[in-house]
């Protein structure tokens, strides 16, 4: 199995952190997006977005988006489960896990970032948009968790919705967020960061590290 | 049940043909999106992100996420199938899926181009910065179904990609995105929108649309 990434993309974080919570271990082939190698024609080939995370599974099938791709790995290989076994349940995780997947990462990655600068906004207010993406997502989320059960974001164990949370922390700090505004998070954090499996996949420790 | 949205949301218009086609109907509670009445303390309540849809089961549960209510509907009510059977379909259908909605959708909502029109930008470039998002992401999702068999996204039947691919078309048209450059999506709409639940669900058929 090939997992196509970059050390500091948080949406590959994720697939890294659900590949360790299984056991499973993954080629990592790098493509490093500052210097714009995931628009190289090959990899194009592979994933029409442009994006990181791709998986090639052993049979050169691909996945493509880190959500598939980890609903995916939890379907092949159950154990240990990254959604809980009740719908309504699965759906609050998966709500958790799509607030920032969909309206917080996207809209603060590099591609956005870097039109904001081809529309002439200075490097200041670049980073005040992707800070503002931050605060409204992770405030939502601190919110949609208040009243469950830690350590983790859902109760007692891990689930997608830590693997979505984990990466997105490191993004805000990144640019400058206050994130201590955020103690419910930082609680899932914290217990998420005691595990092998989480700190394992955190961007230093990949060797395209720089 | 009752379904928390407004009638051009894309993300409710999803949720709205799932249901259709499902044979479910729920009670439409509307939120206007160009008024902010998705920021009224009484609905931040329900949906910390402020967006629609939201979804309230008949016990009273709360869903937000337009995917993770989608999920929800064809787990707890499986026919019609919104997603395939075999896992490595499923992650092709989500991943078509996500494409939209993280990397298209969100990145050309209401509150994006609000930010952009704060931060200075004049009208004919927020359209602009819509419309590029939007090729963007159809360019992609026709590469990412080029060798699947139709008319459908996926196959002979509709699937959440479907879901998501017929109210991003209008998004794009609306921006002016000349959409013939995506002649196999358009295949996929056509056949959608021959479906009375795809029909059903559009936007100028909603109590609420202006």
């Amino acid at each position: 199995m090939k997992l196509h990434g970059y050390f500091r993309s948080s949406a590959a974080y994720r697939v890294r952190i659900a590949l360790n919570l299984k056991g499973m271990s993954a080629e990592q082939l790098s493509h490093h997006l500052r210097k714009g190698e995931q628009l190289a024609p090959a990899y194009l080939a592979i994933n029409p977005q442009g994006l990181v995370p791709t998986m090639e599974d052993d049979a050169g099938a691909i996945i493509t988006q880190s959500l598939a791709i980890i609903e995916w790995l939890d379907e092949t290989h159950p154990t240990p489960p990254l959604l809980p076994k009740e719908p309504l349940r699965r759906a609050k995780v998966r709500a958790f896990a799509l607030a920032i997947a969909c309206d917080t990462h996207p809209v603060q990655n590099l591609k956005v970032l870097a039109r904001l600068r081809e529309l002439g906004l200075p490097e200041d207010k670049v980073t005040a948009w992707a800070a503002w993406v931050n605060r409204e997502g992770l405030a939502a989320c601190e919110r949609l968790i208040a009243k469950e059960a830690g350590p983790f974001c859902f109760g007692a164990a891990p689930t997608m919705a830590d693997l979505c949370l984990v990466p997105q922390l490191a993004n805000a700090r990144r640019f400058g967020v206050d994130v201590n505004a955020y103690p419910r998070l930082l609680q899932a954090e914290a217990a998420a960061k005691a595990i092998p499996a989480f700190a394992d996949a955190a961007p230093d420790k990949q060797p395209d590290a720089e």
